[in-house]
């Protein structure tokens, strides 16, 4: 039998869990739902399990290597904390000290961000396969990144980096940028609605489907297949951002793929040919010609996955 | 006798080299000019410098564990040629496979770009000693980055990572950066006198020292000290660009230090409070808090002392 990983998932309503091998291939799931709970209470929901997954493990004879842990939100390496914004409690987390202490030093924990597991989840199965630089861009509520530079996760001094929905790529600055950042303003799936509204605020005439304060990204989407005015100019502003964007990126990076992901990347997908377009015209000349723009292909299990994949090359490395 | 390692740093205009020992103590220094020369001649000039500080280091019974290149432009790493645009002929030259025949097998050969070789020289011996995420920002004539994250150089996929000054700042996209980005375009050393000559182009009353197209980015310096109306709003411009710039490296990277160098900073180190001031509104909140912004304080001998890290960390790493 392969070596095999523990992977863990956890988000703002369920914890799914696995067991992979090297291949990506599962030999058990199991999945808990938080109902509310958090603190030390989704904790030892995370732990029981883990030792369900452990128990089917051994009953079918499966060595765990190492475990992996992906949180919504940041993993503080050097304390071994977690912050997860959408689970109470879990300010602060001592997550890595308690679970190291319910698998044992036998088998080593790994926790990172949803971003750094994103990324990790898409050079092991996904669009970017097999590559050593490239990014994940998650475009859901809000905006963030997962760089992968040279087969290394950019995790910063501080475990924040790849905020890039605070990317600043239109001045003057303007206070209402403050609580998200520029990029995320105008180009998030909340973003899209909020660039909807000042166009809106300025037409006078509009009379279609979008009226102010009462819609969202979806609706915008919608009305865009209908050739709503508000809603095409609305497009135009964000994809040329996110063009922006990624221009930065090709130039900052110089990477083989990017991969724009989450919520809203879905429906924004029929976009990428002209955020490519926009790239073009800002990005270093050489590096976009180098690099391929792809949607993510992993979806949901993106972080199940990113969490094996980390947990199986940091045992590679130590090994 | 420590350990010690040949640093050869290629200019547009002359060759230096050093051996250098663990602590940066140079023990043999050689200079050659290139006097216009290029493609292979300039070559043969490296090869004789390195055979000079090979025979130095044997008279002083110095072992040479191994040697590093600071080359101008790009250093692909693949191939081990090598692409200075100052250097006539350097388009792709094959540097690496020819001094590894000078050096013979015993003492590796490593090449890298000079913005690579600056933030190695900075988190080495200058002002991001010991810092693992670090970026050096060259402002001269035109402007790169040289990017430490986790203590790797980021290189990019083909090379060419770091090319900030194509970083997109200011939308909509317009023809007049094609030839060099939009930060680039703005807020290089040539930028600022672009700026300059934007305000001036729409200043009908301006009856200072900068007249159109007949000054350098020093006079824009010169200019705002005598509070000169268009100087002064020249700045500001510019250092909103750094001060974006500075917030998008924070936000993307959390790193602990950026260093701002090149021929720029020098006269413009006085503006660093106002370009974090600029940044603190755009960057990510937490991020920006945990970063320190120093002006460089290596100098001239920034290549030499990056190609000697350079040559160090890979022995360390192999090692």
């Amino acid at each position: 039998m392969n070596p095999c990983f523990i992977a863990i998932d956890t988000g703002g309503t369920k914890i799914a869990g696995a067991v992979l091998d090297e291949a990506g291939k599962s030999y058990a799931e199991e999945t808990v739902f938080l109902k509310g709970t958090g603190g030390k209470d989704a904790a030892v929901l995370l732990y029981g399990l883990t030792r369900k997954l452990l128990k089917s493990a051994a009953e079918q004879k499966i060595e765990i290597k190492a475990a992996g842990v992906c949180v919504p939100g940041i993993a503080y390496h050097q304390s071994g904390e977690v912050w997860a914004p959408n689970i109470p409690g879990w300010e602060r987390y001592p997550l890595h000290r308690e679970l190291q202490e319910v698998l044992g030093a036998d088998i080593p924990v790994h926790i990172d961000s949803d971003r750094a597991c994103s990324i990790l989840a898409e050079t092991w199965l996904g669009a970017a396969k097999g590559c050593s630089d490239a990014i994940f861009v998650a475009v859901g509520t809000g905006i963030g990144a997962g760089i992968m530079a040279d087969g290394h996760i950019i995790r910063g001094h501080a475990d924040i980096a790849g905020a890039t929905g605070w990317m600043a790529l239109q001045p003057p600055y303007d206070r209402k940028f403050d609580a998200c950042g520029c990029f995320e303003y105008y180009a998030s799936g909340n973003g899209i609605v909020r660039t909807a509204e000042e166009f809106l605020s300025v037409e006078k005439n509009y009379n279609g489907a979008l009226k102010r304060g009462k819609f969202k990204a979806y609706d915008v989407f919608t009305a865009y297949d209908k050739n709503d005015p508000v809603a095409l100019k609305t497009f135009d502003k964000v994809i040329m951002f996110w063009g922006m964007a990624l221009a930065n990126y090709v130039s900052l990076f110089n990477p083989e793929k990017v991969i724009f992901g989450g919520g809203v990347f879905g429906p924004a997908v029929q976009f990428i040919p002209r955020i490519v377009k926009e790239a073009e015209k800002w990005a270093q000349p050489i590096g976009i010609t180098q690099v391929s723009i792809e949607a993510s292909k992993i979806g949901p299990r993106a972080g199940l996955l990113g969490a094996g994949r980390l947990a199986m090359l940091t045992t590679m490395k130590e090994g």
